[in-house]
């Protein structure tokens, strides 16, 4: 009986935030719930649950926790490049166009929720990237202006309201997204594969968190032999996570490239870092490495 | 011998940075090595160190590892309000003018470095928020429009380019910096203390990543009986950190306001979140709580 009155009351914090066009992270709700006197929670594990099952159950009928306003309590993702966004005024609805190219050295931090966001670009793709100091190399030598794209920091596995933002944005203006990460089983099944098909806890709300679209521009294992890049041995725990993507995850299971190129990774024994490409020369990502991956899109890996 | 051939490299690899205006992260660097035949880092906690080295060589001549072009390969703090940002292009020196209050519900990503940008405003003080969770919610409300401030999001401990840019603002623009995070051990002597007087591990450094006029707005142990706030019970972690503070830390010996919190709180034996404001009301935190702190900065904690 708590539960319901909690659920019950949990549902109508949603209609009042949509209401008000104001939003709540879980732990604000979970403070809230604090005056909620019968039906108030005692640990937020309780009234994560409640929203979380209010959550599956909209998700059914396409709406998505952002659309209820209960938002993420962690930092977006980092944006620099030829991409306008839009973005309404909450109380007097006046646009605010947001220039991603006239930032310096800096970028656009992405909001916790995106959906009230629309997008100008004449960009040819959107390039999501692993590494902060490589965000930062491509943007303080506008990459973004030579190769006509948008760059997007993930700061590893990216946030939902960054992966939300690359959909949305790859979906409205039908660009392309290139994944370019680290060639290790963490950044090709963790990050990557969270980037592409959403995070493996969360299945049913994936159709809003996931760039079907994405592809995997790099670092590759043939990569690795290509450009002679340093490497660092495969931990054990690389090694497990590796051979258990391989075995049961329904991703890679119907990839047949991605079989194959772990499958390669395991066998070489190696990893090696998006940056291990300096040893090349700083800028070597940007004069070479780039333009000669992205001469070819049709060869990166799905 | 080899070791001193490498210090020579890195110290050389310096110098090109500065001079074709160009920067590297200690990965980058580590990788660079690659190229330099008997100079080749086999560990990155080699060059790492040959790195740490050159920088509090240089420190005591008052140069900065940003300085060097040495880079930290991490996010940089979200910043929103009463600001432009002046940067200069990295080739052209034109200036870029980045008006902080035209980010609509979104924010500026401050940089890897920030030792390029001067600032101009009018705010009466920065707010440095701990969680990104307020942060969106004082941004999306405008905060900083009726309280003419600058909010800066640090999401926990603050990284050093957030500190850089925080201690560079306040110094240009002689204005006062109040920080808002949670009333625990952790937020008050790591997340405050690190912005405030800078990480333990690196005292020589704390010249420039330290905010001296740093003071501590809330959430305090008063607070927490004041507003009533719904608190969680410290854990074993929290108990010997406030311990450890009171004991052996400086920054708390020499403040006695501090002591006597620290002491407060572990006779408490509560801890209370930012986010805990919500019971009142999700935008209690905007129309009550900051009003009533800002009125009397002078009582803030040191």
């Amino acid at each position: 009986m708590k539960s319901f009155a909690q659920t019950l009351r949990m549902m109508g914090l949603s209609k009042q935030l949509v209401e008000t066009n104001d939003f709540a992270t879980k732990r604000d709700a979970y403070y809230q719930s604090k005056n909620w006197d019968e039906a108030r929670f005692d640990e937020q594990t309780e009234s994560d649950a409640v929203m979380d099952d209010i959550e599956a159950m909209c998700s059914v009928r396409g709406v998505s926790r952002e659309q209820l306003r209960f938002i993420p309590d962690e930092h977006g993702g980092a944006v620099a490049g030829k991409l306008i966004v839009l973005d309404p005024d909450r109380e007097t609805g006046v646009v605010e166009r947001i220039d991603c190219t006239r930032f310096g050295s800096g970028a656009y931090s992405i909001p916790s929720t995106v959906e009230h966001l629309s997008f100008e670009t004449d960009a040819k793709f959107v390039l999501a990237i692993e590494t902060g100091g490589i965000f930062q190399r491509l943007q303080s030598h506008k990459f973004w202006q030579t190769s006509n794209c948008i760059l997007v920091s993930m700061a590893g596995v990216p946030t939902r309201s960054t992966r939300r933002f690359i959909r949305k944005l790859s979906d409205e203006c039908k660009i392309p997204v290139y994944a370019f990460v680290d060639c290790d089983p963490y950044g090709i099944s963790n990050i990557y594969r969270t980037l592409k098909v959403g995070s493996g806890n969360a299945a049913h709300l994936s159709q809003f968190f996931c760039v079907p679209q994405a592809r995997f521009l790099g670092v590759t294992p043939a990569d690795i032999r290509e450009y002679r890049l340093p490497t660092h041995p495969l931990l054990d725990v690389d090694i497990k996570r590796a051979r258990d993507a391989l075995k049961n995850d329904p991703f890679f299971k119907s990839h047949k490239p991605w079989q194959k190129a772990m499958a390669e990774l395991l066998e070489m024994g190696v990893r090696a870092e998006q940056q291990a490409l300096a040893k090349w020369g700083l800028n070597y990502v940007i004069e070479e490495y780039l333009p000669r991956k992205l001469a070819n899109p049709a060869q990166f890996l799905p």
